[in-house]
């Protein structure tokens, strides 16, 4: 490794960094934060500080940080076998093994999973397939896609088409056309007050039949959601809102893409959303959860019905044309062998049911009665807090005053916690490892209203 | 680990394979290859067969299998710090320090790197910078693609339009509306015998010409070309293809990609293509060279020229919607640095040119003379052989009778040399490792030799 004295310096002036200001991160006017070292649901930057991390990374490191069985694991990998493809029938012991645990953990109705890198690429690889099973099936118009405003589902062309928020199509000329977005299972940002829970799932069921109706049943091919609106503003659905709405797709012929990136391998207490919220996907969606970040590694899952159609095709038209160079790679299997067995061995599906319901018990507990907090709501291991300027007429601060970046900054500074502000409202968003105690929930709360009040009063 | 003793059940039972025909395999009529380890150029299967890789994985593992340099640096990263994201100005000693040795290789006018996963995705990444560059200077209507038939940037959707190979088309409503073909580069193939290769290089400048009056200028942002055709044939350009082509793209202010995932990192015997061929890249795609596969990790190189509209842009419009969970992985950048210090300790872009030119030599006095050998091609680690019915017409084969892969499948079962039958046309190419001895290279040709003479005499 070369020296780091210039690290800061090599930083701004090579590092292109997703999701920035780049203007004002090449002038310094954004701090460089480098991370050194972590462990458990603590990480450190090399200037020493110590953060609790109260979103996971990215809401992936599931198991927590510094697992000596992954790290062992992957090392092992990298000595005996770093890469191999797993084109045409290769692969190895790691790649099958976790294949054969990955169904294992699937709900009943799933086949096979093709393995990629990224979540993103795991919905391109979806998209492929939906469109592959459509002409197989003699259905060439069926192609169109649902989705729903505030998905999240990538970050490329057609999944950031796919995603139904501003800041990932504005001036990308997003979404492409094949993409058509539906109402956000948002409750307490349903634009009628005056709406009960279960009118609100009615109204975007009748929101979704009106779609289908418009555009024509025979040119919609699937609907794509998150069991829980991830990215969008950690939002669990309405009650009864995955059955209705799986009502209506099987009555189409639409098929149903669960995006269980965020919850798929235990977020919400139990091993998948589908389950959860009896969901009956055709594809589902893994990431993040599958190696808890250790190394990049995705998948698709296909149900039976859709493999059937997949096989006949490659019976009439060879082999499928699609593969990345880096499917199944031997690291990133080996690194999710060695987190599903942790995952098992520590019991951290349950831990993150129990302690996610304490955290969001708690912070229900401590936040509910502020004057400016709208909503606190979770599930499993996800829990949001919502802020409003006015709390009896739900009315919403100006996006310029930057109310839940504050308070994320100031729960930072001040308590040495790290929460994500979600990217479209005031929204503080929590997604701590699986491993997070009932200790560390009560400080991740106490930090925040704390924070809240600081900044809110 | 569980037990494998059901490894051949498991993976036909759970394991989506990529490029695979899925029916085959699933009833056992494709062989099922599981990968153990592997060391140099040579890999082993659980078998105990030990087979000389002559495409290094998928032409990616340059530095060679069994690395300790890279297995060791992969294992502290892990044990010190498996992942952090790179969002909002995060990073780590390891991504920031890859960055730089990054841009220190790139050709000079390069200004920042954005790390991916994959390829694929760093294409995406770059159709994403190209509308949004254009966005920003106002030019709304300048979005069009122009790729070539035959080459290789992907297999997702967008970058499986970019793609211009049949395969990855076919069945998968490919290519998107955005992007348009226009002649391959590939001499051999050219439709005119009587063409010399002075104009046939006319002939595709002309195409080219042709194509941009007939859309706009004002409606073409940009042209991709892979340095050398790799998936579709290995190809080399033809003398002063590039400087032509660059030379139109200037006047029409078209942005150019060069898709460096084969060659970026030596494997012309030269660290970028673009600079062996005189090109001017705005946006340089890396991913395979830039850890010999040891983790994924791939790359957008942004010229100056652009990322000063970038900037600009997110003085306008705020921080970029764009960003990978796994963008920067910790893991992938250990042993991208790991693998670039061992190339130059190593000498190794030395050695793929010299031991390359001696691979191609080789071979090219080996089976130039056979009368069903139409060509032999290559520059630095990559070779070809193209296979022809007729030498004097030129008339290809059937594709039914698949010659190409039947001597790939006596060129393993023979002598355990592993090459690969290009997928359109009868193409065995050959990508070996740059630590690729003469010894070994003789072994190669000999082996193909022996297998060209058991296939077609």
């Amino acid at each position: 490794m070369l020296h780091n004295d210039n690290l800061e310096q090599w930083d701004r002036e090579n590092f292109f960094h997703a999701s920035t200001h780049l203007a004002e991160f090449a002038r310094g006017n954004i701090p460089q934060r480098v991370i050194k070292t972590a462990s458990g649901v603590h990480i450190e930057d090399r200037d020493g500080n110590r953060m609790l991390d109260a979103f996971a990374g990215l809401y992936c490191v599931n198991v927590g940080y510094g697992r000596p069985e992954i790290a062992e694991a992957i090392a092992d990998q990298a000595k005996e076998l770093a890469y191999y493809h797993s084109y045409v029938g290769h692969g190895t012991e790691a790649s099958i093994t976790l294949a054969k645990m990955v169904m294992d953990r699937a709900p009943d109705h799933m086949s096979k999973v093709y393995f990629g890198q990224s979540g993103s690429d795991a919905n391109e690889t979806n998209i492929k397939l939906i469109w592959y099973y459509n002409n197989i099936l003699g259905r060439p118009k069926k192609k169109k896609i649902i989705s729903r405003w505030r998905g999240y589902h990538g970050s490329g062309l057609m999944t950031g088409s796919l995603t139904g928020l501003d800041l990932f199509h504005k001036k990308f000329d997003l979404p492409l056309a094949q993409v058509i977005h539906t109402e956000a299972p948002f409750y307490f940002q349903r634009k009628d007050l005056g709406q009960s829970e279960s009118e609100f799932v009615a109204h975007c069921v009748a929101e979704l039949e009106a779609m289908i109706h418009a555009e024509g049943a025979d040119t919609i091919a699937a609907f794509i959601g998150e069991p829980v609106l991830g990215t969008g503003g950690i939002v669990p659905p309405p009650a009864g809102y995955w059955p209705a709405i799986q009502e209506v797709l099987d009555r189409h012929d639409i098929l149903l893409v669960a995006d269980e990136v965020v919850t798929g391998f235990g977020r919400l207490g139990t091993m998948f959303g589908s389950d959860h919220y009896g969901m009956r996907p055709d594809l589902i969606t893994i990431a993040k959860g599958l190696t808890s970040a250790y190394a990049p590694l995705s998948g698709s899952i296909v149900s039976d019905k859709m493999w059937a159609v997949l096989e006949k095709g490659t019976d009439e038209n060879g082999p499928i044309g699609h593969g990345w160079t880096y499917s199944a790679h031997p690291i990133g299997a080996a690194a999710g062998v060695a987190n599903l067995e942790l995952i098992d061995k520590l019991g951290l599906v349950e831990n993150a049911g129990t302690v996610g319901t304490y955290l969001n018990t708690q912070m229900r507990a401590a936040l509910t009665d502020h004057p400016h907090v709208g909503d606190v709501r979770g599930e499993g291991m996800l829990c949001a807090v919502e802020f409003v300027a006015d709390k009896d007429s739900r009315s919403f601060y100006d996006a310029a005053d930057k109310i839940g970046p504050q308070i994320a900054g100031k729960l930072l500074e001040q308590s040495n916690v790290i929460a994500r502000a979600m990217p479209q409202g005031d929204i503080l968003g929590f997604a701590p490892p699986f491993c997070l105690t009932k200790d560390e929930a009560d400080q991740v709360v106490t930090a925040t209203h704390q924070a809240v009040a600081s900044v809110l009063g």
